[in-house]
């Protein structure tokens, strides 16, 4: 009988689906009995005995497929790939499916509710208030602000439509492929991500973690945002470099951070003692349906996968092009 | 000279225009000494003095009015006019003017920031990581609950503008008026205010004060809401029964309440025990650029009267009916 370990958790918990289906399938499965994300050697640890691996963001390197000898499939729950040695995967001859679609309502709507959040001070007045402080904050209104988005995938386009409501903003927008239709009624503005550093009141960061995006948002570049800027990340960590984001707030500079994606998860870092810095769990796809939606849809590559069937959301060669690329 | 009272605070203190308008017109003026909302009695003491009053929240009462000797205007920096006895200043021959379409943007913001906070427990998971405990909080999305929007004033279409981009939502509106043209691209339900609480799973409050809303939601209402539905009140306390919240949320119903604005402000009640009541300091006006709007049109409606000429935003007859028939 095949074996499944599913690392990332919570898993099948909202919605028992995924589970019934492995159930019904016959398969055998492990749920991540530390109930965390595992690191390399814990993933190593485990993961001799299994066929199939349904997995999170923990780390799948060269190591860990070195002690995998009877894997011969990954099904990641979301799009990001950064986790995944796809190079040495593929020498190993093991196949990678992924979620792509299902996360990114999810992770935009988060985003725009951390805009706001950060905008009307909504988290910390709240606290204030459950320590029986009145303030009443100043903020400004997403309409009364020029807004930055550096990436136009799935989350990217899906956060500006969320926007549309809001009004006249001014949206400027990045990303590597220029040839990108938009939606002409957002009256949008394509600029350089050096533009949108020093023009935009909010940025927003949508891009993948690879070669070209590790440590892209450095001290120099944080030090041309506006003093009252607003920096959100909810892509991957590690796109910010997070010390220097840190020694950059720690300065004065910047009204605040968003942030939800760490370099280590889970976070407890310095950024913590930055009351300005809204720090969520790496929490973008956790919606319910979407949540549902991207265990589900992997759970059903595994099982094409282990019943010999044709798989339908394979990795597709252009992120194993762009790994090649160094990391 | 005639002398202007200034009692919302903070005032011209983003913009300090209104303040030069003030200065430039040859009108003495005070801000609020005390620099916090003032009660009854605290008003009563300063008020003999003045000509003119730029008024908040505070109680404007027939005993307040008693000693008002001088008064013959206030000008209200805002809309909701259940802090004013209009019949009393009518019968004083005392006229009032307020700001009835600035604060509008400012309140819609709030209002989908706190519904996208409580729907993601971005608060919540935010005060986790600031005590270093990392927690996946699952949440929902906009686009997959159910709305109730009561009171279709300029807040309550407001909202509904914001919410276009969230996608195919049930939206369900309740008004008093019910021939109100609304956008048919919405997809909106028409709804019994019963119907509202039984059935949508966010409830967001938009009436004003008056006599037929003062505690128009109370233990037995909240008892038929979902068990894990949301309320949110950015209109003005007083419209849910404060402790009946308190009750009901403490027994465990209602997945949370997000609340702006109380019967009694600044606010240190029993709700700050809950921590799943966001609670904001009645900051839905302030945003930067709608409390200067609201700050400029009420200072020019003071200068306009006090150089005699007619005002441009004077309280409508239909505010007077609503408080003739009781409060």
């Amino acid at each position: 009988m095949p074996k499944v370990l599913i690392t990332t958790v919570p898993f099948g918990e909202k919605n028992r689906m995924p589970l019934d289906l492995l159930e019904n399938a016959g398969i055998e499965f492990l749920i991540n009995p530390l109930n965390k994300k595992l690191t390399e050697d814990q993933l190593a640890e485990l993961i001799p005995d299994f066929d199939s691996i349904i997995a999170g963001t923990e780390p799948i390197t060269e190591k860990v497929l070195g002690k995998a000898s009877k894997l011969k499939h990954i099904s990641r729950v979301g799009i990001g790939l950064d986790n995944v040695n796809l190079l040495d995967a593929q020498k190993r001859n093991i196949r990678v499916s992924y979620t792509p679609d299902a996360p990114a309502p999810a992770v935009a709507d988060l985003t725009v509710g951390m805009m706001l959040s950060m905008l009307r001070s909504i988290h910390l007045s709240n606290a204030q208030l459950h320590e029986a402080k009145w303030s009443r904050i100043f903020g400004r209104r997403l309409g009364e602000v020029s807004i930055g988005i550096i990436g136009l995938g799935r989350i990217g386009k899906k956060v500006l439509t969320l926007l549309k409501g809001f009004g006249s903003l001014k949206i400027m927008v990045n990303d590597i492929q220029t040839n990108l239709e938009l939606d002409p009624e957002l009256n949008l503005e394509w600029a350089t991500k050096e533009k949108i550093y020093k023009e935009a009141d909010i940025v927003s960061l949508h891009v993948p973690l690879n070669v070209y995006t590790k440590n892209m948002i450095r001290k120099e570049h944080l030090l041309t945002f506006k003093h009252d800027a607003i920096i959100i990340n909810t892509s991957r960590g590690g796109v910010i470099n997070e010390s220097n984001l840190y020694e950059v707030l720690k300065s004065g500079h910047l009204s605040g951070a968003a942030i939800d994606v760490f370099e280590k998860e889970p976070y407890d870092g310095p950024l913590i003692e930055i009351e300005r810095c809204l720090l969520t769990a790496h929490m973008g796809s956790m919606s319910v349906d979407c949540r549902s939606q991207m265990e589900i849809e992997s759970t059903k590559e595994c099982i094409l996968f282990l019943s010999g069937k044709p798989l339908k959301s394979e990795v597709p060669p252009d992120e194993y092009e762009i790994q090649r690329q160094g990391f």
